[in-house]
């Protein structure tokens, strides 16, 4: 197991990565001081997992509360919000208790908006059982849920008081939602880090077959570089938008696709490869790292092109606009400089970005 | 007009205590990056004073959209809430927009929660036209709605920008809205200002007759109270629980009476006289105190006992002990140990707080 502190003075918090679900309740009884805990899941997850967070939370003494959410981003809303905040009434939460929520980001981001909102705020802790939620969404305190006009349009900044990743529970994950997560794995070598970079070309064999020595050196990497731009930058107003590399095609993407064509990594994996092709095109990288990317997104199953759907441009470059991170007027991307650097260019020309796009589209 | 500072480091702000309606756009272009600004306002408040703040806020080259939230605490809801958001949605709204509410408490706490909330938060002001939101719920940041099981049960602690406080719009409040502000005034002195609270035993009749010099030095000293307490105490763990003065007993005399018997700072007035009491029967304060805050209470206007309802006393003991602040299991109150001075006492025994209760419902 490792531990990784993200430091925020009174709301540091420590990311346990590789901690068995069967240790939970011991390592919240020496953090929590009330004796409620609401366990929010999937049915999926839950079926899975449910049963053994129950019951270690219970040995550990806590009172436990189950709250089964619908799969899918369309229950990540003001319901299920409403349905969290219902039995946190109905069984007298208070300041002390606390929401756990176990799955992936749908549910850490929807459980972590109850906890966020509920009293102004009670006990949260993130129990992630995706690729995805391990290294990315868990880990920030990033917590919200769509509105029918968009995705993650209303929200919050609320850090968890522990983040406890079981890398176990990663091999019951499909093929695509593992590739899912692998997208934001190799986006935080390309922002940040060379060595994890070719740690993951080197060992790619093992990393897809989910060898947890290799897991666990991967996931506390990526784990370490997100706990780093969060603390600099809590509340994303400078250094944390570089983790958005590959998010403003990427979100565009899903977006104008309503969120259905693409996994969230994979938009974003095609993204890495647009905002690579417009750094080359702006001569800020050099065109092999485009090719780098490419092949390492390939290799683990991401798509790296537009293929077999047609997009409306013009819904496209709407989605690209509405970016919350954008300032009035402006887009913004994340550009690579070289593998393990990025930076901030602000106001890319439209013409680039339309050219760059329709170079992704697959002609077949 | 006096300025006073809310010490939070990066969230710092100013109060302005009789700052005039027609200055706030300049005001706000010195402090805002955005241009989009969205007025929340009621119907009553919106009549008299939106078209003076839209006028101040265009002449300052604001984008000013106007949204109207029906007058009263049922609307302080989720789809109040949602109203707000999709306008921001249809307006462009980004984070560098500002939601400005215009009005009491009620449009205060639900155009902050928006404001908290939409795109994980985006500038918010404050602008008070009730002396109870002057002196208290506009400063330090505690924003929320309503569920249909309680008040205030969802929320955030997040700070404005600036509180923009224009003294000659009390001229036009009711005598029992402007008696509901009086309510936290006078709680201010005993919590924390010996001075203060002499100060209104002598001006009583100026306050009453709202002498704007008056209202200046009072609610500046307020506004200097709850912004030191604030200050040290952000998130409400320990000081700023002594702000609860009164409000243990008067929050479940709401409840139990749906809202609809008292205004808040009524109930907070019976309240207030009954921690006075309990401060007595437990030692820890003078009897003499309890006659002086009870006698200050009378003159402007506020109940001191329980008239003309009939209380179901299991209910109130109920909402007693779901008090936010409680922690599982404890009921814990303010409590006077002299003019100025207040304690914070666990577990204060129910069999006290009933018979106290009881001694203040008027047997006429």
């Amino acid at each position: 197991m490792k531990k990784i502190l993200v430091k925020l003075k009174e709301r540091s918090y420590d990311i346990l990565v590789g901690a068995p679900l069967r240790e939970l309740g011991q390592s919240l009884s020496l953090l929590l001081p009330g004796k409620k805990v609401m366990v929010v899941t999937n049915p999926k997850v839950g079926r899975l997992y449910a049963k053994e967070a129950e019951k270690s939370l219970t040995k550990a003494g806590f009172e436990v509360i189950k709250v089964v959410i619908p799969d899918g981003e369309r229950y990540k809303s003001h319901r299920s919000v409403q349905k969290i905040y219902i039995q946190c009434v109905k069984h007298g939460f208070n300041r002390s208790s606390t929401v756990v929520a176990l799955g992936g980001g749908v549910i850490g981001d929807l459980a972590g908006f109850a906890a966020a909102t509920f009293l102004r705020g009670i006990h949260f802790i993130q129990v992630p059982t995706t690729l995805l939620a391990q290294v990315d969404s868990s880990i920030g305190g990033k917590v919200g849920i769509n509105l029918s006009s968009g995705k993650n349009l209303v929200g919050a900044f609320y850090q968890p008081r522990l983040v406890f990743a079981d890398l176990e529970v990663l091999k019951t994950l499909s093929e695509k939602d593992f590739a899912n997560g692998l997208s934001e794995v190799i986006k935080y070598g390309v922002i940040y880090d060379q060595s994890l970079f070719s740690f993951i070309e080197k060992n790619i064999e093992a990393l897809i077959k989910r060898e947890l020595g290799v897991l666990e050196k991967i996931i506390s990497t990526c784990c370490r570089i997100k706990a780093v731009v969060v603390s600099r930058d809590e509340r994303e107003s400078h250094l944390r938008a570089i983790l958005n590399f590959g998010h403003t095609i990427g979100h565009a993407l899903e977006g104008v696709s309503g969120y259905k064509t693409y996994t969230h990594g994979e938009a974003v994996s095609i993204g890495m490869v647009g905002a690579c092709k417009i750094a080359g095109e702006l001569g800020i990288a050099d065109h092999s790292i485009e090719m780098r990317v490419k092949n390492l997104l390939e290799k683990v199953g991401l798509p790296v092109r537009i293929e077999g759907i047609c997009l409306a441009w013009d819904r496209f470059f709407d989605f690209l606009q509405r970016d919350k991170k954008a300032l009035e007027g402006k887009i913004r991307f994340v550009l690579p400089t070289k593998i393990g650097q990025v930076k901030l260019v602000e106001s890319v020309p439209l013409t680039l970005v339309e050219k760059t796009m329709k170079s992704l589209v697959s002609k077949s």
